[in-house]
């Protein structure tokens, strides 16, 4: 079975937002077997919206759309959906039920505005939405079971939970696809990939894929079995075969975060970990946080954005500053050494360098971080130079990565 | 000119990574005038890439495609591209040279498996990559100009401006877009889309949209003019038109972020910010050092996440958390109250909260969330109940924005 995908908005064609429904979608059908060949962009443009929904109904087995179907007159997948499918469109007496419901809840009158989401293609079926107010609609149509679905991603995900997933239940016939995902650091994929070249061969099964994506290579098995035990073996021994050859290179699977890795190697060894940052400023902090259950390993962390800061909180000597500048391997070292006292755990990074877009010198340019990791034997100090043309925000971002991995290094005793 | 996007690799259609170049791509054509009407995603497919091009040389002026040209065997773009024009592949000698020259710059042997990047389909021209290995490629067909590009962000960035945009510029001719956008926090969408329906009707110039993203509103002004200065001078009398009617609801423009909203008010008005963290864990910290010059305003701050903490950082007595709770009102004033008097800045920002999945409980549900605001005449607490179904990454980044909205009605002086 193959799906395709249409997201609609001028938004989103545009580039004002990125699309996450799609990428989401893809991931639900995955793991239900279905597989998506193909995803569409198109504005919210009521012929555009219709020669995609067309095109698609033709060439896929499942449609699943998102987006245009909100209170406003930009909003037209409904009207679309009506030419298409050579409909009228008319009240669904229980979708304008639920809407009036949905106001009600929220002690406010509902705006007029709203009325026309109750509006859906005669002989289709509406999609009752449990977080919002559009409805979706379902049709079938020539090749294709089509689903339209809200923009607005959690009104998406419930009603793809809810609405789509038990229609798509019991057509996706036997022959099941797993799909397992591996995450490396630190090894380029080039390398990566002489690695295990003869893993991915185009016609092999499972075929193997990597893809890069902000100093994290991930390499993706899709395995195909008569049934799942039979896919879920061939994917786990390709998994262990790619392990074994790029060893502590693989830090995780199946979307498995650095900060989760970290995490979990935290809270098996029963350790905790401390933060100082500079030039990240409360990223590492925020990583760390992310990951639920994380009061198991982390207290607590200090941002000393400013020089000031540093010398007051974690008693970084403003001589120290002054004579190596705050961007160096003693000031890295005199935080990550002084908020692990301070804060009495096992380890504590510390970040400062310039991030930039400005504040770069010849000596000291924009890209340059120390990172520093204290442990109980001492503080080792690593010196980056990410390069003066990054972003400021990836600057950020690499640098909290590499923070994180050395910290995952270290619990792996490396 | 209306330009098509194809975004290439199965990790993208298949959901594994989120998209970022084709909204970049966009936006940077909008730019130019030039209109992006169709975005497009297949896998690493040798007949569904060539399918998705030979159909957009077709139907758009420009196609820009992403991906699939690097070292291993999944990256099949430059074949598809040869099927299409119906060329052969050759070596570009210059293109081999360059890359040769990447890896002896960082002391490295070349991996022989780096050699296919340099084959260009003979005919075609090679694009230079100046920040990796990939070349580009570049060649007229039908009715497009077509320009394939490495996925790589960085590498497709630096291509697009040394390259393709050179080549872009000039063929736009007379008639110019200029695209303008307002974002708005605090209205619901249907409320605002009623206060300026009248300026969404389809047929009028400029044309105005709204789009909803994690409580941000944004409304989007496309002005068509025969020259810029006709289109940017339609596009800034309905800028002022809808900031008129929206008032404060309206906080920035152009991609301006709430944290770069506020820190402009921060500047402008000489005050400074700290932050004391529970349940954002560091995101109000990182939002607010986002910005470039945020040393301006933000020195410090802490994260206490764990009880204790609260109590060593931040004076936040052990009694009164036993007596309320670490997320209650008490608390949250505690924490803002005392970060402003040991950070001596004219603001503090606290935040505690359930940000779940688990950890609420009847009476303390997941998503409820308290944030102090400290000022120089006592603390505002605010009492946020974002739901029990928002996600903890949903809970966490409502809750920084909601916190860096209240000091910026603050400094409106509300």
């Amino acid at each position: 079975m193959q799906a395709h995908l249409l997201s609609i908005g001028t938004e989103l064609v545009i580039g004002q937002t990125v699309d996450t429904n799609a990428p989401w979608l893809a991931q639900r059908l995955a793991e239900m077997g279905i597989e998506c060949t193909r995803q569409v962009t198109v504005g919210d443009d009521r012929q555009a919206i219709a020669t995609a929904v067309s095109a698609a109904a033709d060439e896929a087995d499942v449609l699943i759309a998102t987006g245009g179907l909100g209170p406003t007159l930009d909003d037209l997948t409904r009207f679309a959906v009506a030419d298409v499918l050579g409909a009228e469109l008319a009240i669904d007496e229980a979708s304008l039920a639920a809407l009036a419901a949905f106001f009600a809840a929220r002690r406010r009158a509902m705006p007029e505005a709203n009325r026309v989401q109750a509006l859906i293609p005669r002989g289709a079926t509406p999609l009752a939405n449990a977080c919002g107010t559009a409805p979706g609609i379902h049709a079938p149509h020539r090749r294709a079971a089509m689903f339209f679905l809200p923009g607005v991603p959690s009104e998406m995900r419930a009603m793809f939970e809810n609405e789509v997933r038990p229609r798509l239940a019991g057509r996706t016939g036997g022959r099941t696809i797993v799909q397992h995902t591996l995450h490396t650091f630190g090894l380029p994929e080039s390398v990566l990939g002489e690695q295990i070249a003869d893993l991915m061969r185009p016609d092999r099964n499972p075929h193997v894929g990597t893809s890069a994506a902000d100093l994290v290579i991930s390499i993706r098995i899709n395995a195909a079995g008569a049934d799942a035990a039979e896919a879920r073996r061939l994917a786990a021994e390709d998994a262990d075969e790619i392990r074994r050859r790029l060893g502590s290179a693989v830090f995780g699977e199946q979307g498995e975060t650095l900060a989760e890795a970290v995490g979990r190697l935290l809270l098996a060894s029963g350790r905790t970990v401390s933060t100082a940052e500079s030039c990240t400023g409360g990223l590492v902090a925020k990583r760390l946080t992310d990951v639920s259950g994380s009061s198991g390993y982390f207290g607590q962390g200090f941002v000393t954005y400013a020089n000031e800061a540093k010398t007051r909180l974690l008693a970084v000597p403003a001589e120290l500053i002054a004579r190596h500048g705050a961007v160096s391997r003693e000031v890295a070292e005199a935080m990550a050494v002084t908020c692990r006292r301070f804060s009495g755990t096992d380890y504590a990074i510390s970040t400062t360098g310039i991030a930039g877009p400005t504040g770069g010198t010849a000596e000291k340019p924009v890209g340059l971080v120390y990172l520093g990791l204290a442990t109980e034997t001492g503080c080792a100090v690593r010196e980056l130079r990410l390069g003066e043309t990054l972003a400021r925000e990836a600057i950020r971002d690499r640098t909290a990565k590499l923070a994180l991995n050395l910290l995952r290094l270290a619990l792996l005793g490396q």
